[in-house]
């Protein structure tokens, strides 16, 4: 199990990509994982080999309706501790 | 006004980092600034050099109690229109 | 084609890394890549799929070996131009 | 003494962001800072005060010619070593 973080960004499609954005949580959605999004990207939880194939997916799926996508992934996974959004926020006294 | 994401985190105090996070959560609630903190960084919305002092006296904080942090800044900030998070959720009906 | 940078960190071996990240950068260096690493990441050239496979195992070789590991992907990919490291430092003068 | 990572990109004036992009390095030129670009950013070697200081001014210079910008600014700070470029890439033996 892993909590992930994705940005999908079209370059060059205007200012305004909230349209490009939607439609990249839209596919997250499908996905057998715990998507959240805030307001500077969205987070992911469940198995890695799905958060790759979703991250590839919503980048594949923006870049088709535009010039150029710049997409980041961040993901944190451990060993020693189950590893949830849930078990993190506590531990930092936000939820 | 600019939105921004931000992350720090100490490398070698051992694989649980909480305990320094929320010192920089800390560190961001004493500025004029609002802070809203999810499972892989905290976002923050405000002036510019607000955000960049914020960001300098976490980072600055959490070294102070560890030897190595990696701190992450993205800022987000454009002219066309209001630049918050709750504008910018709603634009991807997330609000 | 597609310019990707990966980072891999481990949290939690101490504050002295090098050792995890030579093992990625060999990682790395088994696929169709081309690769160049700097002081921060290492740039990587070639196929999405081949870099999203590189990405994982090197994620992978280095959790196997540490508690906890924090690994960032950023994928430029863009359909109006050839994309590669040369064209892009050629294009701002650093080539 | 930091080894920073910087990355500065328009949204909305077209996939062809390298004009913005030579104007943020002839920002960092003008500091007393090391100054390294690889194909998706540039390594900064310096003091704090300096780094943000030329990644608010490089970031403040490509808003003042478009819409939105994303800046990231990367922060790898240690006390118990000297950090600097060079060194990082000696330990992982690409130097």
């Amino acid at each position: 199990m892993v909590v992930a973080e994705v940005s999908i960004v079209p370059i060059g499609e205007g200012p305004s990509v909230s349209k490009y954005v939607k439609k990249a949580i839209g596919v997250f959605k499908k996905y057998n994982l715990k998507v959240e999004t805030h307001a500077m990207g969205t987070v992911l939880e469940g198995d890695l080999d799905e958060v790759l194939e979703a991250f590839k997916e919503a980048h594949r799926t923006v870049l088709n309706d535009s010039k150029r996508v710049l997409s980041t992934l961040k993901i944190d996974e451990r060993k020693d501790k189950e590893n949830t959004m849930e078990r993190k926020l506590r531990a930092i006294g936000e939820l």
